[in-house]
């Protein structure tokens, strides 16, 4: 058992780091204020492009992706740099070309793209020129259950058809996001898991309305691109632009969650530590009642407990990267559905002491602190509620408790995938 | 004992749930789209005039306020129909002209005004006509402690001069907006108790810099105008704009909070109620894996768990409004800090699982739950923060038990305060 | 709205409150230290007895009995007196012949019993010259779930034969228990709510094995006869010792239940308030570091949270009790699992927080706390577990939410039942 | 970083996996039993010396300790095997003579202890003949604060006299407990770190009354030699029974600290740990309205939450112990009190929730469940209250943040105290 990182991660950390405290924190306030822009409401500050330029130069790029189109990092190697991301989440996963819903596809593309399809959408990403979405969830069903699925992906003959409304496509409300990458029923006959595919819809095909932006809480999150409703409408593609099999979407939806649970995970304890630095800089600032806040016993217990809990936090995460590393994603689902449990939890629960601390402040935007909350709030939702992955890891734990080697199981603890 | 609402409440809730059938509901959505509105983003939706003049023709008008200047009722009396007003806080309240702070703006008036200070600003506000803000937090410095407030009012022989800067000022964005009721020190060497003044100050007034909005997790609220930051700077009124005597501007706030605590408490039950309703609707239409929502357990626990803490919630502030008509405000203190500690918890919670009924959707603008949330979180700050009124909970408490008549006192229980 | 208490339940406050003083608290401890007596670890300490003749002469006897059998109080007469008994619940409940199981099967008896039975059984019982145990849940099986008990009563001609094993028969221990009121299948064909009876089974009976008797957390409650496990093997009594009618068992075990249930909540908010006046005696009192640690943020955190929850918790129960009196216990019976839901969370939470104040002394025998707090805990199962009661509760909700009056049942608020 | 354990861990928990299943869990309830033994309540089961013995055969003995006196093992290879013990803590940790409070005075007298006292009293507490107990907890003042305690060590020129009373003097009530660490002031006039002393003192010296055991609940822990409370009065050991240097009884007593918080808190993983495994046995089995219990949502709440808690606690306490092995225990510091918080509040969540799925037989002797909980409850104050713990981590988590470096020493994370 050994804790440390080793010497490639550091010296990445390290490199991040400096990149962070140049970069990306003395350009924050620019995101915000272009929310306030009603002529560019959806598009990016012009200081991204900068940003990119940079972290590129610096080999912060694409750290997100294995093999050797990315940095070729293990997921364990990338995870710390993920919390460091999380830090601002609304500028550094992106600077780095790190940002969901773009690693996603780009891992489909890379995993199950054509050298067509690759070369067309794949190459551009990987650059950063373009940005992509990935419309799944469906405005009048609970998408928790794919078998609810509505929109319909048609077979005419030469083109694939597609019919229904999505929302959520993150990204998609922004004209720098040129491709869709889009869920829905293929195969209405078969069984559950053979009966939807994935094609490649570019965002200018006639028969795409990007109808509104969604708000989260009162946010738009105009400068990524916000999260669009949009309406595929007699929508027609050519035959070649499926990606992957027929009938396997849902397979390659899952293959594309794991990692992606890590990455999420993992710039939530970089939120959290974000607002652990800020909650005790405001705690040792402000004065109250005669003495700084710092001295007030309820906030040292909050202080105290959000340490205990993220820390225990990160090495969880930590754990579920290395499983995946070692055993595979599929043989760590149900610690990656416990991370996508656990992480929402806690950090929720830490930002929103740093923000009682800072007073009504801490709801306004002055400080980073209500935007970190509504991001965390949204994650109990993102790739899945809380409950439906809830009801996986129960039912391992009641299936590995069924038998007659469930004492020794259960105290196999932490390597208990790998005996 | 008896739980039973006396006549005059019954018909009166009659009248208004009427009402919010045939005309509230209708235009929320108005309320909403009016955040989009670039061009009058800190307007009212033109729906409010009809809205006051449809409530002031059935007798729904000024229900907040005792005496013959309003509709007479007690606390008690009140606090069901402010309940109401909760289940859609965004327009009820200001449709029945009895939104905060022109509220406690109007009980000041009515209480500390002079002739000419009521003729000039209480009628047009009784009537609607006019809105008012309260400045009285600041950004610099802990608001929860007076001591700390910088604002000046100095007295330049002719004129009251002010010098500061507010913030969280509800309204002031607003052109509707004419009045600004100001705190500040005009008696630094006094002791702290008589430190401080309200003066009246007419927006227009130069010298008053409306600066900015201040946005809730991302919620403006212009249709209500905002939260303003507002500078003062050598703002000039002449010396009768004094509102009550010199140095006694925080007992006049004091004055000013109890029943107003009364009606945050009790529209934020309504907002529970909205929130269970909207919750167990979703719960019994929304399929998932095959059944409804409703029929899994942790969805029936929440539900339950709402049912269990709102009618506790209710009870508890019904009587703190029962005691501020028997025994006073002064006297029911603890219990007013009490139910402010308990109202946004129970509130908050209840909204949460709602929000989470409903899926990513419960976080956006189709449903009112992520408003109602935002404003259900604010309320841990709005007139003194939980903690400061925790700790006067624990001090009476604390002193309760000190002597020999504990036991006794303690078992008193309910009716502590009369004994 | 009126929440003061009437004259009647005034005076007899005061009057119990006296006698709390003079005659419970001085021998609270030789209950404590019977536990340690190995040769009568069953039986009543002697000083019961004389408690039982003070508070008869006081008129403080059998208060929760209505009609002229008992006091003739209400429910919400009797309810702030149950609270005070709480604050010793191993002395004062029984010394006012106001102690669970014999409330309830006095209430049984009052209410189904035979001439002959009520002679028999009821008369010494309400004189407190014998205890009685109430014999329902088994050990092999859910009991939540009436469905699965398996004791049978079966008719053989001149007899009921009683065969099956029942436990947690509170006070069948002792020697002074002569009565078991047992339940059981007399009719295995009939639909499940025409299936079971009650039958009077002397506790001498030949085929009554009183096995062991169980613990609560380390506790055995001796001094109240303990928690039995019994046998019955062909254990016959007399055809006339059936209680109430044949296959009524269930509804008979029902009627017993609603104002069982206001009581149990009653003494848990005395226990709260025990709790609450320990810890803050004990905050004032210990020096660590210093000062008190009535100083320290933390604790001051948890006495305000207690006094805002059991005051919340007071007056549901209050409300509950008074719908009980107004409307009955059938049409309260949602209210009256909420308040069996509330009660021992909120208690639990108290007197977890008074422990922790007292240090590992709180732990030990030294103070009532570690014993109120194990009632507390089992209250989460007695008389239905908290998820039984929970999915009434929130199927009552969404019932009520389905139709098109929901809005308005729902601000319906406190008199919901009544409207 | 790497989450395997070494080959010696591994093989260690196999056999030791193993000797539990054949010689602990087969004789638990004679642990139980023994509780009920009137003539012998403070004796250890027969069967004890026979596990010992089998224990030591098998190589399973002393594996707490390092060094060439104990098994060797660093604090993270022993971790795991803590855990496996913890799943039967009234059994297998004194089984593998690895139970506290033995295992701190073999570590003091193993490091302190002159040759003398090592051949006395550590040789046959290495060989478990006799026990030992551990006197610092005094009941008139709270013991977190080392500046309150009262017993005098006084040096009369040969001898040192004791005067004082401890209480919670784990294990003292047995007759094989043979020798007290006692824990005094010898130096009042020294600064608070070099006032008090550690003395040895014979059980049987005369001035020792072991005046009574003290309950936890109602628990005796009479099988370990309970919890004693132990007057000392004019008690007087040679001067040479001293252990270490005179004043420096805290430093010694910090010393034990560290590896012991390590080992309670693996212990209490493994507690968890059973009551997974109890309540997913249960859930499988119990039958509730048609279907196991497992069926019900709530129940697989509870499951699937007490897995991501366990994991999560699991990871942080194995972190722990690897940085004790890496930057030794006083580095560590803040860690080690981290998980001293975070175990009891996770463990104790878990079994309260197996306790419920248990119904009333949760909380009775037939499971061990009560017995675990009560366990996991006294952590909270066992080493150090929880608030004090949690001001530790309070203080340093805000010196962190106070400088410069904070954001990149916050984003450290793991590592952050090797870097």
């Amino acid at each position: 058992m050994d804790f440390t990182f080793d010497e490639r991660t550091e010296e990445l950390r390290d490199r991040l780091l400096t990149f962070m405290d140049e970069f990306v924190y003395p350009v924050e306030h620019l995101f915000h204020d272009q929310a306030l822009r009603t002529d560019a409401r959806w598009e990016r500050p012009a200081a991204m492009a900068e940003l990119k330029r940079q972290a590129r130069a610096r080999g912060l790029w694409n750290l997100f992706l294995g093999g050797d189109q990315g940095a070729g990092l293990t997921n364990a190697q990338y995870a710390p740099l993920a919390e460091i991301t999380g830090w601002s989440p609304e500028v550094a996963p992106e600077a780095l070309n790190c940002n969901p819903p773009d690693t996603g596809n780009m891992e489909l593309l890379t995993l199950f793209g054509t050298e067509d399809q690759r070369e067309r959408w794949l190459a551009p990403l990987l650059e950063g020129r373009i940005r992509s979405a990935y419309c799944m969830t469906e405005p009048a069903v609970a998408s928790s259950d794919p078998a609810n699925l509505r929109t319909t992906i048609t077979d005419d003959g030469t083109h694939w058809v597609i019919d229904g409304v999505k929302w959520w496509s993150t990204g998609a409300m922004s004209s720098d996001c040129k491709l869709l990458v889009v869920m829905g029923t293929t195969d209405p006959d078969a069984d559950s898991r053979n009966r939807h595919s994935l094609v490649l819809v570019p965002r200018d095909t006639p028969g795409v309305t990007v109808r509104r932006g969604l708000q989260i809480f009162g946010f738009e999150h105009g400068a990524h691109g916000g999260h669009a409703e949009i309406q595929f409408k007699g929508t027609r593609v050519p035959k070649n632009y499926l990606l992957g099999e027929r009938g396997r979407g849902q397979a390659l939806a899952q293959a594309r969650l794991g990692p992606g649970r890590i990455h999420h995970c993992m710039r939530m304890v970089g939120m959290a530590e974000r607002a652990i630095d800020l909650m005790c800089r405001r705690a040792s600032e402000r004065i109250a009642f005669g003495s700084p806040l710092a001295d007030q016993g309820i906030i040292q217990h909050w202080i105290a407990e959000s340490r205990v809990k993220v820390d225990q936090l990160r090495l969880y995460v930590l754990h579920a990267a290395w499983l995946i590393d070692t055993v595979g994603a599929q043989q760590a689902r149900n610690e990656i559905s416990a991370i996508k449990v656990a992480a929402p939890d806690v950090v929720g629960w830490i930002i929103d002491k740093a923000i009682q601390v800072h007073g009504a402040a801490g709801l306004a935007q002055d400080h980073p602190l209500a935007m970190l909350w509504a991001q965390a709030r949204t994650m109990r939702f993102i790739d899945g509620a809380d409950e439906v992955h809830r009801m996986v890891v129960a039912a391992r734990e009641l299936h590995r408790h069924g038998g007659a080697d469930a004492v020794r199981a259960g105290s196999a603890g932490v390597r208990c995938l790998t005996g």
